[in-house]
């Protein structure tokens, strides 16, 4: 790698263009490519240049950093036709912020090594705010000498990165961060709407039990928006479906019984097809809701 | 109610004995009766004097705390025979504490109230620690006026008390604390023996995500223990099933639907079957670890 | 026993006024009561005895027929306050046709026992068709001798009469088929919504499997209700419900997990608070229905 | 189409190889291929040519019969290197008996349209036994003048052939046929270990109820192997895992909330981890016998 790294940029949504941003702010000379052209003539009026394909951009980097939407996306844009690999060269580090599923990952991950290049999978979460901000967490999958080598370039994006492990660890730590998110936001809504039927002030009940062993994260994010009715992302629950499908996978691939993560999966299905799939995910509360005839938000 | 009012205690188990204690230890007489002779023997030789009955309680109180295990319990000791019904004199204060249905506390609440008695219903959440140490946290329903009136009682017992709602309403507000603490705990195994099987390091997993959207006081007091294989209570797994068949009747009642509680519950049905009643609730990750065949303090 | 017994009939609902009746058309003099005034004087009018109590119809008859909605209604007749119990003579029959707990045959049972009663638990499968031409499914329990004793009156009111075990069997029996009959269902329900939402048409379908190993009675009988969206009952899901509850109070206690019937139940809660309890329980499928918006019957 | 057209069979596995036996011995000529050598000998001595790939079969025929493992090998087989396609002329039939994803099978014969060559999607029910004395039950869809003119082939093969629908509606209807058996094997299974754990003879209450509204294929068959505990297979539980995972993706493709065919698939994964993948789908009732430490055919 040299002195400082050319860095490729692939993928400039929601997500992808903040983070590349911060990279340029770094001082990282960039160069960029991505499915829509706005993003990408925006970046390119900031400085980035513009690269026709991957293997383009493969062809300009040091480094490439990929952030898509899901795992036919990275294989494509890694492995496919006017792909990266089609472009790189030996010693490329390609770090996949994407969140995968990780077998998806592994397998890029042995096709960059056949071919000499580094790779690290390296999702995040904190949504667009941190992606703004460069405070996301990432999780990393891969070899310690490509994470350490990488730090510089991590740190521009995330507040914290942690290396989980070797490849697809960072999309399993991701996948595991999910589940729990996911059922605990199912929880809370059960929680909430079984107080509200029983005549009682939601946000009552949610200053009485968030300091004690109920209490997290989730609920201290998603229950004041479940009690304001409040739905508007934040991070979208279509997201969230991709996230638990590609648990699920994984854990069908390795022999691991997830009752409840399959059974919030069914209700996000039912609430993608009600027409909840742009909501944020603590809409997963509406399915309760419905179900229970009540909203937690309600008179 | 006296300047100092004269305080029975009735239920002297894991969790009452040192209730009891602790107001004994903040200048309250107290006239104690239990079903096992062991604790009331211990108490009297502390200084409390002994009832035969309940009903004999009542005869010598201004106020009676009951910490019973479940609703036909409070209702028999209430309601009963020989119960404090056919002891007490108007103006009488019954302080509940038990964890029962929503729908039994309401029921005495109104018996007592033909009769002219006070009712809080107030279950505490914290487990024998916080019992000992008089930091529990007490969720209470009744009348606002009687509420304050037992603020000084209840503060010799508890670091936090709130005032949920009508009769019944601290009950929901445990049961509603109960379904949360259970489909996270469940979740959190999900996650663990996911990530275990895909290879990677709980504890590692559990570093990386405690900080985000994840991150609970259910995780940060519990992963510990899976990733350790310990499940020595703590709160055990019986009481939970306890709490959650509670919830599911009094969601049935009211017409909720709780899907994952349900379901929870069945894998505790499995666990108590399979001997794991008396371990602490984070077992219900056992669950999990069976069906997936590993475990996740494994090597 | 005399040789043609004196029986006595307790609830007379929609059930059990035809079964009464077809007791009196094979010729057995009765004597009966129920909680409504109605059906009583109607039998009156066909000959039978009124009764004021359930003691008194003790009193007046050999062998006793209760059928009544659920456990606590059972338990009150047969041992509460001027129940069977306190008219009953050593020697007398109840046979408790009410579909209810097991363990509730078994404690009514022993009290029975302790008073030289002999008791049956006899619930009734196939609605009041069945009732009313005398061809119901009786499962039974108890001792062997007593039923075979009481199969000449069984046989007037049903058209199958299995002995199933001891005390408890009875009932223990039709929860078995309750379950599978919801699942069942449920499952027929997910599979024509499925169907439905690929395009395809819901009666073709249904043609095409049912002769396979997915045929079933349930099939035959409730796939064609729903792909006419007809659910007038029939079996009413409240009815349902009751069962639901009863066996998973009966897993639980035997420590047997269900978590297919636990998860159909908190459907059934859904679909009783979305209004309707009274329809036919092959609405159970209603709930797929809303939950992937879409109805099997329409367009 | 020829008089009697040339047809070619890939795919000799348990259930092609005596399908293609079958048409052989109605005096069809036969091209095979598959990929394990033995089978495609065997026939070959009986009197069937050998092909060297997919591409070549498709050169030497007029009818082209598929019978193989899931979505990923049907799409290789048909659309892939060397494959149908390749070799394909304007004329040709594929029929696809492979039990696949839906969406894989209108994926295909859109292909396949486009090159000017027709295709049903045909699975089949009925398993070895119905495969090699040709009385399959066969799902179809695609278009009717497809579908009759291919009537003669499937005859040879299957005792019925229900055209249900356009491309995918065979798979479909398959995936619906497969929601609702693996429902009622688990229900089943639930049923009987409630009445095992509750003292009763299981082979007592099967009998009690097979004949009322509980009573279904499945029951008849199944029941009577969990009673034995004989679960030898008949169809394997990794392929109905297969078919499970093709329906909650068909689900979630149409929006379809699948919530029993979701957990049934985590109770199937649990026993495939478990070394139960082999067996014979009756033993998802091990799940619950597991979870309930009992058999039903225990002492």
């Amino acid at each position: 790698m040299a002195e400082q790294p050319r860095i490729g940029f692939i993928g400039l949504g929601i997500m992808g263009k903040p983070m590349a941003r911060n990279l340029m702010k770094a001082g990282y000379s960039l160069t960029v490519h991505s499915r829509s052209r706005g993003p990408v003539d925006e970046l390119a009026k900031e400085g980035a240049t513009k690269a026709g394909s991957s293997k383009e951009v493969a062809q300009k980097s040091d480094v490439i950093v990929t952030m898509l939407p899901d795992s036919p996306d990275s294989e494509l844009v890694i492995l496919g036709k006017d792909g990266i690999l089609e472009g790189a060269s030996k010693g490329l580090t390609i770090i996949d912020m994407s969140s995968i599923a990780p077998a998806s990952s592994i397998k890029i991950a042995k096709a960059c090594e056949a071919k000499g290049v580094d790779f690290l999978d390296a999702p995040v979460s904190g949504g667009e705010p941190k992606a703004i901000d460069g405070s996301l967490a990432i999780m990393v999958g891969g070899k310690k000498k490509v994470f350490d080598r990488s730090v510089p370039i991590l740190q521009k994006m995330g507040a914290s990165y942690v290396l989980c492990g070797d490849y697809g660890a960072g999309n399993t730590t991701k996948l595991a961060n999910q589940i729990i998110v996911a059922a605990n936001i199912e929880a809370v809504g059960e929680a909430l709407v079984l107080a509200k039927k029983a005549g009682l002030d939601p946000n009552v009940v949610f200053e009485a039990i968030k300091g004690g062993l109920a209490g997290s994260n989730v609920m201290n994010a998603k229950a004041p928006m479940m009690i304001a009715g409040n739905f508007k992302p934040g991070f979208r629950i279509k997201l969230h479906q991709k996230d638990l499908h590609n648990a699920l996978l994984t854990g069908k691939d390795l022999g691991v019984s997830l009752p409840v993560a399959g059974l919030v999966q069914q209700m996000i299905s039912s609430l993608m097809t009600n027409g909840k799939g742009e909501s944020d995910h603590s809409a997963i509360a509406n399915f309760i809701e419905d179900a229970s005839k009540t909203t937690i938000s309600g008179k």
